[in-house]
């Protein structure tokens, strides 16, 4: 399909197809210099910090030469509606998203190469017409393998960021409780045996690093997957680190000299342990908060499904062309609540206010805690009059439901909502700011109201935070 | 970075700073053109099937084709440096990630805008020269716009997959039994609502179709969430659209006129039920076993996260120098367990033989179930004449231990091993390949051996399938 597109694409911009000396052109160019070509490439690439990283490595960098090299000569050779072509750029594309060099390195390096031919355009005997045709030619062709290229990167970078979330969910997924103790009892394990060696009748024996123990190991090797980003991992690795290159060489030294720092030597380890399992301990707190899909107090959905679901229902709505609305509903007052009963009145309040909403759709709805006391829902193959009833039904129970609270009295609260229907924009976020906004006049206009979205109210994305 | 990287690269590229000419050249040309340009670029992208896609809902085209003037027209007026500049095509990135736009589309929308340009070239009062010129700038800002966009992209395209990723999983967390009966009942309740008001006293009620009852909306809204490309899905669906589309009518008719056919028709909609009952069977049955991290069998890791695993050792690796190897461990003649004993004999045998490579591990290490008696160890941290040693082990302990038939009788079993160590390419599969090919050498030297993979077995990436 590119290829084609392409061809026609070339047609249209030089006018006519693109002259057979053009091509010629470049071939020898590409022929001649295509090493030299490939060196100033990787010189150039090598002094880019991100770039350096792929590359620094002797293997690579001999074997990918080679390649690129490979590839500029075959560049040109084929034609670009080949099947060979195609398959080729594809696989390179492939291969980088398996290896995860960013995109727009990849883009930079073409870039990088199309400025290395252009640059020795002045010193053929090319006029300035051929050389505008040979310029265009080589874009087009450029452009073309990394479209191609780009298509293959794009679906093996999702489905690799797919499996490794599987993986890290998966591992986190392992009875986590058990770990917790099985890694507290391997750091004991290394400490016990460090201390053993210390006062033991081994002499001599050097003390093992506790970065090499098995409690160093899990930390580099497990935790980092699991736990991927949590605060807690760099200081417990910064800790290690400095048991082993200042506390057991300063123990060390004092066995076999002055031996009157020692039992500082060794507070201080134990304090440097003491921590480690602190950290540790955050550590798997953090993970249990971090994986719930709901929020714990209302049950209703994390929001951060919000885009994977609101995304999904739009491009079903768009396929089906059935409708699909949001309603963005919030608790008038609500700070009063808890302003006056405290934070426990203020919970139990906000769990039957979130009952009467997920009491209210049906189960192929979604509902979602947005914010404090604002909840989002998305109603799916419902127009919009049916989600205005139901936002009516939703804030007219309110009115008459009362609501307990934890001294055994009872209240009623009024709730503002905004309607918006979806209107055929990809990006969800317009939807949800359109709800937002709708929120935003029911409440300028008196609370305890419903309003719908206005037309204007759909042009602008989400506040910032929102996706 | 990326600008001051670019800013030089475009100087290398004309020998020169751009001419003023060329900037004026194209600003002309685009002030002048932009509405143009972006008409002719929808007019191509609309006849292109999978951009159409995106772009045919009016509301996209009028603000689509507004941004992209918009765009368009600041593209030469700001300087590549200015951090404006690159703060709008990440933005323009981010928005694209969000609505899942594929980036090859994008980038070829690029070029569509370039050739739209480069078209108008000739009708300019240019010479040769300066069309090169024109035509170099052009291309390089374009280029910086696409790598700037892509970056962005790349990195709202990762997360999103990964949220979607856990918003699957965590559907699936849910309590799947209860899901399952739970949606058996929404089934039953609606061919019982439907026989109810087929023979009860109401006339011609109209029936309400499956595909709009509970059951019909989880089916679309949550299902095709859940069990992401399970095969039963498709034919449920068209199940539910027979219903809907040729039973229901047929028995509308058969109440209002000639009511012979009606026993027949209503055995094809209790036929059409039994069978949607069936494949929601079959849905629940195979998430239960898609979703296991590890293979059932041997309770070694699931090799769909070989790539997540081994790429993550390998970054590691190449940060920290620290050593890594993989073995690739495969039982001799395990084919004859088989046949000799039957499945329930290879199937107990081959548990144990996991479980002798389990236990000779580390904690930290992994083992993968490879294939059907074929296992990979990657051992973190460990250098290849570790990595010798222990295969050696493993090796020895299979020659030394009996393992159990279902009989009551015994057999020991021997392994061929193939060692390879990292030796700093970035793709993994290489590093699975030659382990592969050192096992296979094992193999060819007569069995119950371990090999060392050789430099050139590390010079090509492993089978197709390995990842």
């Amino acid at each position: 399909m590119f290829s084609d597109q392409d061809g026609s694409a070339a047609s249209r911009r030089t006018g006519e197809t693109a002259p057979v000396g053009a091509r010629e052109a470049l071939l020898g160019i590409i022929e001649g210099d295509a090493e030299e070509l490939v060196a100033s490439f990787y010189r150039t690439f090598l002094k880019h910090e991100e770039a350096a990283n792929f590359l620094s490595h002797s293997v690579v960098q001999e074997r990918l030469s080679h390649s690129l090299c490979r590839w500029l000569r075959a560049f040109f050779r084929d034609e670009p509606d080949d099947t060979e072509f195609a398959a080729r750029q594809k696989h390179i594309g492939e291969v980088h998203a398996r290896i995860k060099i960013p995109i727009h390195l990849v883009l930079e390096g073409a870039s990088l190469v199309k400025s290395g031919i252009a640059r020795r355009l002045p010193a053929s005997s090319l006029t300035g017409e051929e050389m505008a045709a040979v310029l265009i030619l080589l874009d087009e062709r450029v452009d073309l393998a990394m479209r191609l290229m780009s298509e293959a990167y794009f679906i093996g970078t999702r489905q690799r960021a797919q499996v490794d979330e599987a993986y890290r969910l998966f591992s986190l997924g392992q009875d986590i409780s058990m770990e917790r103790e099985s890694q507290r009892a391997a750091l004991m394990e290394w400490s016990q045996s460090a201390l053993f060696g210390l006062f033991g009748g081994q002499g001599n024996a050097t003390l093992k690093p506790i970065s090499a123990s098995s409690f160093g190991l899990w930390l580099r090797h497990r935790a980092g997957m699991m736990f991927q980003g949590a605060a807690a991992l760099d200081p417990i690795e910064g800790i290690m680190q400095q048991i082993d290159s200042v506390l057991l060489p300063k123990i060390a030294d004092t066995r076999t000299g002055d031996a009157s720092g020692l039992p500082q030597a060794v507070e201080r380890l134990q304090a440097a342990i003491e921590e480690i399992n602190f950290l540790l301990a955050e550590l798997f707190q953090g993970a249990a908060a971090l994986e719930n899909g709901r929020d714990p107090l209302t049950r209703t959905l994390n929001r951060r499904f919000l885009p994977s679901i609101l995304s999904r229902e739009i491009s079903l709505a768009t396929t089906s062309g059935a409708a699909f609305c949001v309603l963005m509903i919030d608790i008038d007052h609500f700070k009063r609540i808890n302003d006056q009963g405290g934070h426990s009145a203020g919970d139990l309040v906000l769990r039957q206010i979130a009952d009467v909403i997920l009491d209210s759709v049906r189960q192929s709805d979604f509902v979602f805690r947005y914010g404090g006391e604002e909840f989002l829902v998305a109603l799916v193959e419902t127009r919009l009059e049916d989600a205005v009833r139901l936002a009516e039904r939703i804030r007219k129970t309110f009115t008459e439901q009362s609501l307990r609270l934890p001294d055994g009295g009872e209240l009623t609260v009024t709730a503002s909502i905004g309607v918006a229907a979806f209107d055929g924009h990809p990006d969800h976020a317009y939807l949800v700011n359109a709800a937002d906004k709708a929120l935003y006049r029911a409440k300028e206009m008196g609370r305890n109201r419903v309003e719908t979205a206005l037309p204007s109210d759909h042009d602008a994305p989400a506040r910032q935070d929102a996706v």
